[in-house]
Parts: C-alpha cells; sequence; structure tokens
C-alpha cells in the first residue's frame, strides 16, 4: 500500500510531503548542479547560477498566481509567524488600529504577536463553536479606520477556509492573509490582497523559506528606523537579497513551481485537489464513527481533521494505519482526533488509500 | 585540476563549499531517508524522526566545541544580520550603553543595526588603515557600565580575526561574537562569551539557519513584551521549536558536524586549517605580484584576501583560474581584489591547486 520507492502516504500538516518528481530532481542535482562543479547550496547568492535559480523561480510563482507588476514577491526567512511581528511592525500606522478576524489557532496567535506591537481590533470571531465557519462579512464591521485588515484564508489546525474574501475595502485598509496551508492549492486573486504571505512548509517547499507578496505601495509604510532584516522595504529594494537567502530552500520551491506548471497549473490542481477533499468529506459524511464539525461551506480543502466517536479507538487507528503506509494522520490537540492533510503534493491515490482503510476501520469495529 | 566527480575548487566566501561526503550522503538520503518512506524534509518538527535528527545535531555540536549546560544552542532562522538586531532588542538594558568593536564591513553592519535599537558606543576601531588590524583590548577603555560588549571575531571581507579574546570581563558584561566565519574552524573557550552566533553558510552548512549559543542567565533579559520569534527567550523555552525551525538545513548541519567529528573534531581542524593558511600567505608574501594588507597576527585562518599589484590584470587572473577549475575568487568591492575563503570544506589539495596557478600566473606576466 505504498508508493513508488517505498514511499509513504504522507498526510503530515507540516512541513509536509513534496513531489516525488522534485526529490528525485533534487537527488540528480547532487553533488553536481547541471555540470557547474558545484551544488546550488554551494555558490554565492550573489552570482549569476543562484541569480538564474531565483529568477526562474520567481517568474514562475508570478505565472502560477497571476502576480501582476504591482507586486512585490520575496523570499524571506523565519515561517509565517516571524510575519505576525513584521506586519504590524511595517504596516501599522500610528493613531489607527490594526484589524483581526479570528477563525481558529493560527489567527488567533497571529493577534497576540500583533498585540504587543500596536492597537489591534478582532473584529468578528468564531470561537464561540470551536472554530467552524467563517463569520460572515457583513457582521464584521467598519472597516474604515483601519491600518489594514488581516485574515487566515485557511486555518489549518480547524480546517476552515475562506471560499469568498472581503469586497470593496479601501486601499489604505489592505487586506492581508496568512495562506501558510492554502497558497497554490487553487486559483486565488492576488488583487484582493495587499498582502499574502506563507510559510513554505505545506504547498511551497521545504521549512527554511517564507513568501511574502507585498503591494509596492505598502512599502512606504515601513519606518526607516526599523532594523533591516524586520523591514519590507528593505528586502524589497534588495530583491530578497538584503542578506544571504535561503538558496536550498529556493531553489527546491522553484522545482515545486515547475512541477505545478507541468500538473496543468492552478486551475488543474484545484480541480484534484477539489476531487481528493470531496472523496475523503464524502466518506466522513458517510460515516457513523468519523466526523468533522465544519459547516459545509467552509470545509478546508486541504487540512481535514476528523474524530473517531470512540476515542478509545484512536491509538489502534493510528497504528493500523502506519502499518498499511498512511503517516502523519494524528490530529492537532486543540481539536482532538485525526487530522488529513491533502496538499497539492499528496497524490489522489493517497486519499483513496486513506478512504478505503477508513471504510475498513469502521466496518471491523 | 578538478575534484572526484568533476567538482571545482570553490573558494566562495558564503555559500561556500560543503564536504562531498557530506553532500552525497544527502544524496543517498534521497527520497527516502533510514527506509522512513519520507526525507527528512517531509516529517513533522515534532515527531520522532526528526527529534533524532535535532538532537544529535546539538549533542554533537555541543562535543566539538565543549559547550557546557550553562548555554542554550538555538538553531533559527534570518542569518547573521538577524542577530544584528535581536542581540540589542534582547540583551540591551535601559539606561546602559552597548559597547561595539569595529574591525570591518561587518562589525559596521552590526552597530548600524544596533543604533537603530538603543544607545550603542563604539570603543575602538581599525578603520584608519582600511581594516588591517584588531586595536589592542588596552585601548578600548571601561567596560564596566555596557550591557554587552560585541566583537566580530573573524571580518569575512577584510580577512583580519582575532585570536586572543578580551579576559575579565564582568559577568554582567557579556562578550557577544559573529562567528560566522570562524565558527568551528579551531578550538575555541566558549566560556569567555556570553552569545556566539553564526549564519551557517560558511562552516556549518547550507544558508537558511543561524545558530546562536546563549548563556543561561542572559535569557532573562528578553522582555515579555517582544514578539516571540523576536525573542531568544522564547526560542528557548521551546528549544528552537517555537515554530518549524529548518529542518533540512539542520540536518545538513548535523551531518556536517558528524564529518568534523570523523576529521578529528576542531584541534584537528585547526592544524589542517593553520597549513592551508599558511601555504597561501607564504606565496603572497614571496610574490611581487600579489599582496594581503593585514597585519600578521590578525591574518584570517578563513578568508584570505589578497590584491593584485596591475589591477588591470583581475579579470585574465579570474578567468584563468576558472579555466583550471579555481572558482569563487572575486573579492569584495570593499577590499577590491581576489579573496580565497578557505573554510573547513575546503580541502588542502585545493589551496595546493590555487599555490599552484597564483605561482604560474605571476610567472608568466
Amino acid at each position: 500500500m505504498t508508493n513508488q520507492m517505498n514511499r509513504v502516504h504522507n498526510f503530515s500538516a507540516g512541513p509536509a510531503a513534496l513531489p516525488l518528481e522534485v526529490l528525485l530532481q533534487v537527488k540528480e542535482d547532487l553533488p553536481n548542479y547541471h555540470g557547474e562543479g558545484v551544488t546550488v547550496m554551494e555558490v554565492s547568492h550573489r552570482g549569476p547560477l543562484f541569480a538564474n535559480v531565483f529568477e526562474q523561480a520567481q517568474a514562475d510563482l508570478r505565472e502560477l498566481m497571476g502576480i501582476s507588476d504591482d507586486y512585490e514577491v520575496l523570499f524571506l526567512q523565519g515561517g509565517a509567524q516571524t510575519q505576525f511581528a513584521l506586519i504590524p511592525m511595517n504596516l501599522g500606522i500610528d493613531g489607527k488600529t490594526a484589524g483581526y478576524v479570528d477563525t481558529g489557532h493560527w489567527s488567533k496567535l497571529a493577534i497576540k504577536e500583533a498585540e504587543k506591537v500596536g492597537s489591534t481590533r478582532v473584529l468578528a470571531s468564531s470561537q464561540d463553536t470551536n472554530y467552524t465557519y467563517v463569520p460572515a462579512f457583513d457582521t464584521w464591521g467598519s472597516t474604515e479606520d483601519l491600518s489594514y485588515l488581516h485574515i487566515t484564508p485557511n486555518e489549518t489546525i480547524h480546517g476552515v477556509e475562506y471560499f469568498n474574501f472581503p469586497q470593496g475595502l479601501s486601499k489604505d485598509v489592505p487586506l492581508i492573509g496568512d495562506m501558510s496551508s492554502t497558497i497554490l492549492s487553487r486559483p486565488m486573486d492576488v488583487n484582493n490582497f495587499g498582502l499574502i504571505y506563507a510559510g513554505a512548509q505545506k504547498n511551497i517547499g521545504p521549512a527554511g523559506v517564507t513568501l511574502v507578496i507585498i503591494r509596492k505601495d505598502l512599502l512606504a509604510r515601513s519606518a526607516d528606523k526599523l532594523p533591516n532584516m524586520l523591514s519590507y522595504k528593505s528586502h524589497a529594494a534588495k530583491g530578497s537579497m538584503y542578506n544571504t537567502p535561503p538558496t536550498f530552500a529556493i531553489y527546491l520551491s522553484g522545482l515545486v513551481f515547475k512541477w505545478l506548471k507541468k500538473q496543468g497549473g492552478l486551475d488543474a490542481m484545484a480541480a484534484i485537489n477539489k476531487a481528493k477533499a470531496d472523496k475523503l468529506y464524502a466518506c466522513i459524511d458517510e460515516s457513523q464513527f468519523f466526523n468533522n464539525p465544519v459547516e459545509k461551506e467552509f470545509r478546508s480543502l486541504m487540512n481535514v481533521p476528523f474524530t473517531l466517536a470512540d476515542k478509545s479507538q484512536e491509538a489502534r487507528f493510528l497504528s493500523e494505519a502506519a502499518a498499511q503506509g498512511l503517516s502523519g494522520l494524528k490530529g492537532h490537540k486543540a481539536v482532538g482526533g485525526m487530522r488529513a492533510s491533502i496538499y497539492n503534493a499528496v497524490a489522489p491515490e493517497s486519499v483513496d488509500a486513506l478512504v478505503a482503510f477508513m471504510k475498513e476501520f469502521e466496518k471491523n469495529l
């Protein structure tokens, strides 16, 4: 029940599965990249070898996501959580408040960090049901006085996803989205956002690179007194090369972008991802034993948490799954139970294998 | 004139050469690490597979450097330049001044960033000669009132290295060293320092992981209001796992630590590195054409900048070197000329090849 080369079906929430084809290319490129006598890791980030890798990765990402020249594409470090601090440090405005919408664990953490930096207001929250929906936009109240509006388009732990975004915001109130676990899973209109950020380790590449897509007019908000490494303006002025970027992680991300293009781009991925998620949710909904609490219209296409009616069966579920090559299924303690993360690199056959296992498990209870 | 598998002699200042043996191990571990059915990149940083990689890397580093339990060993992100900001943010004390010694390009940048955060004093500088020496400790003046004292034990661009460190500082005035380009090149007494930091991409591993070794009593200085990702205290409290660390870069660094142990540890590396540097400096000093301006007692064992008496020969030098598989020799514009970085992973044979080439080049002028 395992993939090619004895690879497991990997449902890890992150760091997550990478496409096998990409990993084999990395293997091929060691220890001599394209006959250059070095690996991508061993050369100056300012030299021609890496410049080519970097520019290609940027160009492919722009093409995949349809990112216009109004935006800078930055490859930074520190994960999405560093952005939790950098966003208010860079985009906060004295005398204004930053607006946040709380839809789960990750929104909550973003809010906590922003509160350390400046004035923050929570416009809406779905904490009342332990996060099973996105609060309706018309309950968020006025956004006019905000420095920016921050949302978490996909909650990796709670499995709640936005399929629409607030429209008609003033240009002075940029929408900011933590896309860590939804980026590249389907087409999204970047123009809705002032800033999109994402840790790489779910749908982009290995942990250690963080994508920041920022509308250029917002760079003027970064104060000159900010340390350069904490300033979007400084990073943009040097094209992500203010200091040595995580070159290997960017190279590998670039291979993932090429792989996505080969699959047919984000329209094709969306169809594949929708089919995978539909199958898994159908299995859960048809079951008397498995349950997902999220309202149907907000169910994540990437992270599918589910509980077992009998908690005492959890350990057996995990060990029997592991024995069949199904790994990374243990849920987060905030929700309990199991979680299947079915990112781009998780093949439809892996979801089929999981569904078959779940049906069999329930039958044999 | 190239190494095994057509690898070049790589004198890049950083990202720099990695041991071939390590790169081949990485290749071997793709796409199925130790029969686990995944790569190190594709699993949770909190799961047993990566925990084992991480703990082994930490233990091996502690052994190599003789790091006592008085210190935390953190694997962070953002490079040494992020530490330029984090050090004053975490270790600065209200009403006190941070002391810096200016011995070159990197000291200068560290000072510039610290000045944005708090009160800073430059105790001594060798800018008068464009950085060819370390100012004598007895000219630094009093350090008693300082929050900390920051030095740059090896200046990667100017090729200036400390072979002694100030002694007898008060425990309240921790010595802080940017060891990016000297760490692991020879034994050093960690107990001299309150905090040691280093970007990985010279002597540790690939760009994207930053080592911070901090004396535990200093963690209390990090204010609770600091964003967690900018707080040494938060990182230490979670053992570098406050968020997803750069798992692949840590795994590869761990392989480098194992490789260093196999070479005989830092005593053995020091002997090898001294022999390499001696050969190259001897070649320069015997030459009428090549010159290194640094005072002999402060010449870096890792970075050897040298100029050509006739600048118009520089392009020819570089192209003929490249033709013989000698790469990464172009110097930094702040010093001009050439620079050979001869880190741990640069084999003695590579230095021999460079010396032979330089002698031949001078003979044929």
